[in-house]
């Protein structure tokens, strides 16, 4: 068997970063992860650089902005995934990284900071038009330097949003009422974080994914809202009230709200109005679709999920 | 009486700029709002720019990054105000204008925006540390370039918290039960939108408001989250459940969102757990109180705020 890819996860303490980290080190990947001085020492971020150092993580010092460290820790590995967080400034800087990569010259794969819905194929309005637009521009960046390339289309984060069934400020699955963006007919796609970083480690080593978009749309997790609202309403055995908000309401709200709630607002609206996730073919040339590459992963489905709750 | 100066409001279409907008017109200032192309052509804003050009305003095309058509702008008013949005991209690019204000050579005072807590004082975890770093990095810039400045700090907006007592997610104020950030006795102030604005363009012309900041304290609107509560209950004649979440709880939650709801919540854990709005003294060489300077304005109280949803 083929010695196993060295990775570099850059972003690795953030939301899904965690979930990629372990993954690595757990598929037996030699993994590392650059971390800022000022995270090292930021006391919520202990606990998991003390996970990761359980886990054999090698911890590197270092910094977007630092670019000769940055190159140094380009150069100890095969593999960069980036999985900086989703602010504009973040999503840009990653222009840094490309630059790194070109001159270390020994990467063999690099993945940007996706995880979540296509961004060449986003209807998104303002704020998060502006999001996708910079992570496009990404993509774009990685194509004109020739760096071999995958893009994680991982949809939704169920962890996220299943526990309240993408009712913003609730703690718990709702049980009475619901509110729907637009007609709650748009399908998205709900998946576990292990599963996300789980395929997206499988993917690395693996050349049917170089320079494709890998989509996680596994059958089990496609569901539309009203769809993932009557199977709640099965588990629980009651009829909820559901309110259905205008697409024309919707961007009004969109409008009148401050960022950053205008950012989750127009990337709820996206998903579940307009349905970036599903409203198109996934074509063979370019992209693939990881539940069909990998039909040994055992991911956990949407109603799996629900069950916790009941 | 002294000619009014000409204001040029930059990020004049977005949540605090349309009130700042509207209030310089309606107190008789020649007003200019700097417009993107891409925003004149935007269906949604559409209505906002209609009301402008009936209240006289002159709308001018132009653009952060087009740095002659800025130059432009500015030689045509006094005073320059920017309202753009909270995301570091934009704060960053702030910049630009204190270029453009410095080659132009005749601007008698620049606001950058700020309109919440004071940057220079922040106890704020990531990711609103970094917004508030941003924020004083644009301060410090324009004292670099000895450009005369005013500071804003407006605190909280009353329309975005006061309707749901700051509870994310609900559309109205909660009748049932409470959740705290913290032991909810710092206290945060809360201002009226419109009241902002009025203030805001008070202190355009006005000699003492020199490189100062002024803070929007007024004594009416400055409530603790358990103080709020209670003006609410008594009310609406109910005790409400109140569930407090300590400090570790709510960095806990910060750290395990992702972007941008850890946002929206390292902001209210700097406002209502750490009282960043309050726990200062306000010291008259360098700060003053907006309510002191004008006691002529009629604000809205909280007290008035909250009568209109019971």
């Amino acid at each position: 068997m083929a010695e196993k890819s060295k990775i570099l996860i850059i972003g690795g303490t953030g939301y899904i970063g965690k979930f990629i980290v372990e993954a690595s080190a757990n598929m037996g990947h030699p993994t590392f992860v650059l971390v800022r001085e000022s995270t090292l020492s930021d006391p919520s971020k202990s606990s998991v650089i003390d996970c990761f150092k359980k886990a054999g993580v090698n911890i590197i010092t270092g910094d977007l902005h630092d670019h000769e460290r940055l190159i140094t820790a380009i150069k100890q590995v095969d593999v960069v995934i980036s999985a900086v967080g989703v602010s504009q400034t973040q999503l840009a800087d990653q222009v840094k990284i490309i630059a790194a990569i070109k001159e270390a010259g020994n990467i063999k794969k690099f993945y940007p900071s996706e995880f979540g819905n296509d961004a060449d194929r986003s209807h998104a309005v303002e704020p998060a038009k502006t999001l996708f637009a910079t992570k496009a521009q990404v993509r774009r960046a990685i194509e004109a330097e020739n760096i071999p390339y995958t893009y994680i289309s991982s949809n939704c984060f169920a962890g996220y949003l299943l526990p309240t069934l993408a009712q913003s400020g609730v703690t718990a699955p709702p049980r009475d009422k619901v509110v729907s963006l637009g007609d709650g007919n748009a399908k998205a796609v709900f998946n576990e974080e292990h599963d996300i970083a789980t395929y997206t480690i499988k993917t690395v080593d693996d050349p049917r994914t170089v320079n494709k978009s890998v989509y996680i749309n596994p059958p089990g997790n496609i569901y539309s809202f009203n769809e993932l609202v009557s199977l709640w309403e099965k588990k629980i055995g009651k009829t909820l009230e559901k309110v259905y908000l205008s697409e024309d309401q919707v961007l009004k709200n969109i409008e009148e709200s401050p960022f950053p709630d205008s950012l989750i607002m127009s990337i709820s609206h996206v998903v579940f109005v307009k349905g970036d996730q599903t409203n198109f073919e996934i074509e063979p040339s370019f992209r693939v679709e990881a539940s069909e590459l990998y039909p040994d992963v055992k991911y956990t489905t949407v109603d799996e999920y629900l069950s916790r709750f009941v």
